[in-house]
């Protein structure tokens, strides 16, 4: 299969520390999709909250996925003035976190 | 903005367990990627392993991600005996895993 197109997806998954409330949480995920207006690697962000069925999610609450064209476009992202700004803010509400990059393939 | 499409993301990340050897694992993403052929509520099925650069991964090591139409297809593929058989297999290599499904939105 031909791949269409060189995307490198950004997945944090997170959740929030008791006592964070509805509103900061809101606050946070538009502050979050805001990057886009900052940070011209981002290609697209979407994100989501869990509906799994499985009792696998570890207490995980929240999905974000931030993708990229190359690693390089990944790692200036990264590097960025206004992500670093806001991954610090995000962190300090955090009780756990899981950010992992890939390169995502349908094949084996 | 509208939707395009109704689309439900099923994230599994995962680390396998110290000793499972490459071979066996890729046999596992093999046989991960056919359940498209055995369960026709599949969309899509993507993998990858990480390459994140911020020490955040916990650990993990390899995104599955699977996509259905709706959260009943979802239950559907949870259900399938396939599924089952496949999950069991999986499981008995893995240290641990997040299995995390979630409904992309670009806004807050």
């Amino acid at each position: 299969m031909e791949r269409v197109k060189w995307v490198v997806k950004h997945t944090v998954l997170a959740k929030f520390k008791e006592g964070v409330e509805k509103g900061e949480i809101e606050k946070l995920i538009k502050d979050y999709a805001d990057l886009r207006n900052h940070i011209e690697q981002i290609k697209s962000f979407e994100w989501g909250t869990d509906v799994s069925i499985e009792n696998l999610n570890q207490g995980f609450t929240h999905v974000f996925e931030t993708t990229f064209q190359t690693l390089e476009d990944r790692s200036a992202y990264v590097a960025h003035p206004a992500h670093v700004k806001f991954g610090t803010q995000l962190f300090t509400t955090l009780e756990k976190v899981v950010v992992i990059d890939y390169v995502p393939r349908p094949e084996p």
